[in-house]
């Protein structure tokens, strides 16, 4: 695609996102919804830097400090810029009373309860008629549902994961240090065309595969002993996320017989995931097999999350996760058992869910 | 120093740390105080991951989900580790009424509205004698003044970060892309010894430089145009940033002119900035220099802003700024002029404040 059409395809996306919005925002019969969650906001209007929106029916405000006016000017041009100076509490009441607003949602997950403060004391010391309601989610369920050119940037930043993936593994050997072995792929997933990591790069070797979200350490990487790996890519913004459990020379029998039981439990979860399910009845397909193994305790965490802008958005797929898993959601599948001060197996793929059935992204070799 | 050594030299300083906190929550009358900013975590409890710590005159527990718990275990030796599943609301209302709190405080500033409400509520529900207090800045006013091993790794990466400018001048050629030059940085940062970089580098060359947040594009470096490089390193967990305004081949006339303004404008501060002064007066000392040369207008930024466990932390310097500026805090003074759609200049240095007068540790070389 030329800049010129990529362009034009980005404001007939930031403008359907919008619509979508408005339709949201009157449904809750608010008058205009405050964003400020980043990836929230770059999903709405392109702007990659931080500050806030403010969506109405009839207008779409970014409010920015001074170093941001410019690449905003250029990242969002169908959106008017205020250029603010100070505080939420200090620009807010201002513009809403000038709207006529009267209810004014906000996003009660990312707006500090100091600055929900601040601003609240405001709004009554001048008397205003503004009721401010605290939301949650609103974005966030728009941004799970993938449009075509998102998945082909997350299948794109999937594939270089895996391509990254395949070389490091061709080049990690038993005595370099997990810390070495991190860069390389860094620099191998740079090299192939990654934009900024997603999340700093995780090689856990021997008992540090134990630990979850280890990082990386000067610790050599010794042969039969798991090591896992966990990386990903970033393209056009969005995210991929892929971990290998890897052992080289002879595995340790243990860990061999943990990795078969995590493989079964990953294949179970993605041949039974179909669209409409419970995301914790997803992750139950997964975990009754690891506990029917007898390793339930050592399965600690959530079988997914989903993926996008951010590596870890909704939905989430977890026992205690009340969302929905629906048509057009990318997410991890990644089981794994964690045995303290010996090792750990984890393998994840992404996924994106279609009619009835899941379509794996990851082609990264699971062959241990 | 050897690994034990400087685990004993950490389990001193953190020790230290929680003694100098349990004076303030004393003078604050809080029976406990609740902090879940990460690097306020990291620099009470050595932790570097993701929980919450509760602090009382006895007691120091570190609430964590079962990804962090071995990690905690090897991170922070001397904390009682409390393992939880669910949200604070869910775990906070039962350590609270078994321990007798009843005056506890949080990080307004980092507990988001929606998690307050609900701890509030439940508080409320289980009509439980608690009140919870907002507080601001309380570890970050500890951690703005700096240890003598905090200085010796902030030194260390300001070095990493001169060196790496200096190998970059000396590699970064006009038809460059911006990207192409922003990894070069980073691949010399990291192969020097930098952990992860502690920001996404800038280089932004001829009008993206109008952009104090500029990301690298694919735009090629032209010779004569002004050329933002800013960056900085990572050791043990302590950050360092420099900013640089390089023009390759014969500076363009009025960046020229320009840059020596900037420059003008940051010695004065360098001169001038004792301890004591107020941090909007340290800013007033540069910032007059570029108002009285007519480009006030175009400095749209505050002068600096502590660096330590992160990147911008307290002190921040700037025009509307009521800090304190006191021997021992570490800051960055960086004045700018950017000319929208023109182009732009930044000199920044990093400082520690000594008795009475700054010792700047940047060392990179400023003739443009």
């Amino acid at each position: 695609m030329t800049n010129r059409t990529e362009e034009r395809a980005m404001r007939e996306s930031t403008t359907k996102r919008l619509g979508k919005l408005r339709a949201l925002i009157a449904e809750k019969e608010l008058d205009a919804l405050l964003i400020s969650q980043q990836e929230n906001l770059r999903y709405l209007s392109g702007f990659t830097g931080s500050g806030w929106l403010l969506i109405s029916e009839r207008k779409a405000l970014l409010v920015l400090d001074f170093l941001y006016v410019e690449q905003a000017k250029g990242e969002s041009p169908g959106f008017e810029i205020v250029q603010i100076k100070q505080d939420l509490h200090d620009w807010l009441p201002g513009l809403v009373s000038d709207s006529g607003w009267h209810k004014l949602g906000f996003e009660s997950n990312f707006v500090s309860y100091e600055a929900y403060r601040k601003l609240s004391e405001t709004v009554k010391a001048k008397q205003m008629n503004v009721e401010l309601a605290a939301t949650t989610g609103i974005v966030e369920q728009l941004r799970s549902i993938k449009e075509p050119q998102e998945l082909v940037f997350i299948n794109e930043a999937a594939g270089l994961g895996d391509a990254a993936f395949e070389r490091a593994k061709a080049t990690i050997r038993p005595g370099m240090t997990e810390k070495e072995a991190a860069w390389q792929i860094e620099k191998i997933l740079r090299h192939k065309g990654s934009e900024t990591m997603p999340f700093d790069i995780i090689v856990a070797s021997g008992p540090n595969s134990a630990l979850p979200h280890a990082r990386p350490t000067d610790r050599k990487i010794c042969s039969g002993e798991p090591v896992i790996i966990d990386m990903g890519a970033r393209v056009g913004g969005y995210c991929s996320d892929l971990s290998r459990t890897l052992f080289f020379g002879q595995a340790d029998k243990t860990f061999q017989k943990i990795y078969d039981i995590v493989l079964r439990a990953q294949t179970a979860a993605l041949e039974g995931i179909k669209s409409g399910m419970a995301a914790s009845q997803a992750d139950h397909l997964a975990r009754s097999v690891i506990e029917d193994a007898g390793y339930g305790n050592a399965f600690g965490h959530g079988l997914g999350h989903g993926v996008g802008l951010a590596v870890h958005e909704f939905p989430r797929l977890g026992l205690t996760s009340t969302d929905c898993l629906a048509e057009g959601m990318v997410f991890t599948i990644e089981p794994g058992i964690y045995l303290a001060e010996q090792g750990g197996v984890r393998i994840e793929d992404m996924a994106v869910l279609e009619i009835d059935k899941i379509r794996v992204l990851s082609r990264a070799s699971k062959a241990a």
